[in-house]
């Protein structure tokens, strides 16, 4: 039986069209059923008359906005596509769930309607970087939780190493916290306190990484508090704007320049499909019992889709059971320690 | 009389070269005179028979190296061209230093030899960044205090304010919070803190802004503890490294995309120029007695002459005693409420 992924069709920017695009594109490229959930009538009219039996509708009368306030939405919109969607993947209708909306009610609701799996105190939401190497890096957290505790930042590490394993194919991924400086003794309390609980676990654990080893393909997984987490991810993306439309700028200053530029198109295309998040597809939310992906508020349908994926396959490869199990020996091997 | 800076002479990743270098570019451009600070009998050599008058040499025997741990080597190495050169600015030898070293040993020495301008708890660095609309914005404390409190933050507006004010012309600089969202709720539990303290300073304070925010050229000043700081900088640093690599590695996949390189190749100079933090010649250390300047070790002599240039521009705008007198009104007037 194919993997059912839910999809918040009411999430992106340009909402429903790259939601239906993108589900279009997942169920023929991956053995994926979608169901588009979002206002019943105007996805029915986009879908068109005879849409593919792999895709269908659940009703859901609310939306919730990008500029609501997460924690207000989620308690009056009881009926929003996001709030109706997890309800399918808690009641198994659907193994998981993807939004490209609100990432702050998205988050908030699938704590409150999926809740937490045993032995995760704080889900946490994982962002992939591009790095110099081609390997991919996941950074957690970026946005879940403004001020950790040691434990936190531990489970962290556990369920990211996990999801980096099942995802990427990397049996032993190197797993590092975020600090100022290589030392154990360098960084601020929390990482000081995070750095021995870390180096007891039986990863692949090679202490404090900077900023810059994000994207130097030296570290696959790295953790931090939400707070930290969130600031570099939004630095990177203001960078990557800025520098994009910096360059487009200076080829545009001259004709020799827009000539050699419509040369050497193919090296940009290139460039810039490896800078663009929307390629990586979306974020896991990890800890919580079920599946769900957040996308970029402007994902296209591309992203969508890549996001469809990337849920199917933490489905099928069993992501959430693995960190369940793996949590569980922990806590039983600190008990007799 | 010219302004005399003191220039640790052994600090860059190449020294005693671009210290040199600079130094000459520094003298020709503006009126300052330049004391480099390190082996005496190298230097003398590498300057040459019949030196720039305006270039002289204060000899120290011993160097701290980039890898050196930074407490220890400040502790054991009395004779280190960061101290020598410091205390001649302590004793009015000189009126500014500027140093390419290891940037820990550099703060420490400056805090030690220097001491605090009264009113500062803790002295901050200031790393300067491009925009996209062409203004700098500063960012302060990126790594000199790593655990802050909320009154930190408040010192931290005010210097940066003024260093802003007085170094790039801009009457009324925008000031922010590093957060990870607008609303004053947002944040952690520093920044919520901080939030109120900043909003009674009489600042163009404009509230919480984002990691994005560094580069959108929207607000001129971002304060936040130097652990957040100091991740946002290396993230820039690693970013803007991995992409120039990216961007050639596609350009020369295939000959035309070089020939269309070579022609639109000012588009690229002119991209890496701006993208360059060695233009910007370096981070001052904000509150303590004396200009402090610190670069990057990779600095070349045109990112030393630079830091020269910002150094004696500082001590002319009188940097420091503005800081100590704006501090000592918002005391006075603090006591009053």
């Amino acid at each position: 039986m194919a993997t059912v992924i839910a999809v918040d069709a009411m999430g992106t920017d340009r909402a429903p069209k790259p939601e239906i695009e993108g589900a279009l594109l997942a169920v023929r490229k991956h053995d994926v059923e979608v169901l588009l959930v979002g206002r019943e009538e105007q996805l029915r009219s986009e879908l068109g008359p005879n849409p593919d039996p792999r895709i269908r509708i659940a009703n859901a009368t609310e939306v919730i906005s990008m500029d609501e306030k997460a924690a207000a939405a989620v308690k009056s919109k009881r009926d929003s596509s996001m709030r109706v969607g997890l309800r399918l993947v808690r009641d198994g209708v659907a193994q998981g769930f993807v939004s490209a909306g609100n990432t702050g009610a998205a988050m908030a609701t699938a704590k409150i309607v999926l809740g937490g799996i045993p032995g995760v105190d704080r889900p946490a939401l994982a962002a992939v970087f591009p790095t110099a190497k081609g390997t991919p890096c996941i950074m957690l957290d970026v946005g879940a939780n403004v001020d950790c505790k040691p434990q936190n930042l531990e489970q962290f590490a556990v369920m990211g190493e996990i999801y980096y394993r099942a995802t990427f194919g990397n049996e032993r991924p190197r797993v590092g916290i975020l600090s100022v400086g290589e030392e154990e003794s360098k960084g601020n309390e929390l990482t000081r306190a995070a750095y021995p609980l870390l180096k007891q676990l039986s990863l692949n654990f090679v202490g404090n990484v900077e900023g810059r080893d994000l994207y130097n393909g030296q570290v696959e997984v790295i953790v931090c508090d939400g707070f930290i987490g969130n600031v570099a991810l939004k630095v990177s993306e203001g960078l990557v704007s800025t520098v994009t439309t910096m360059l487009r700028s200076y080829i545009q200053a001259n004709w020799t320049r827009k000539l050699g530029y419509i040369m050497a198109r193919g090296a940009f295309k290139e460039f810039k499909k490896r800078l663009d998040y929307s390629d990586i597809g979306g974020a896991p939310l990890l800890g919580v019992k079920g599946v769900c992906i957040i996308g970029h508020g402007s994902s296209n349908a591309s992203a969508i889709k890549n996001a469809i994926l990337v849920a199917a396959e933490a489905v099928e490869r069993g992501v959430n059971h693995i960190i369940e199990q793996e949590l569980a020996a922990l806590r039983a091997a600190g008990s007799h320690a």
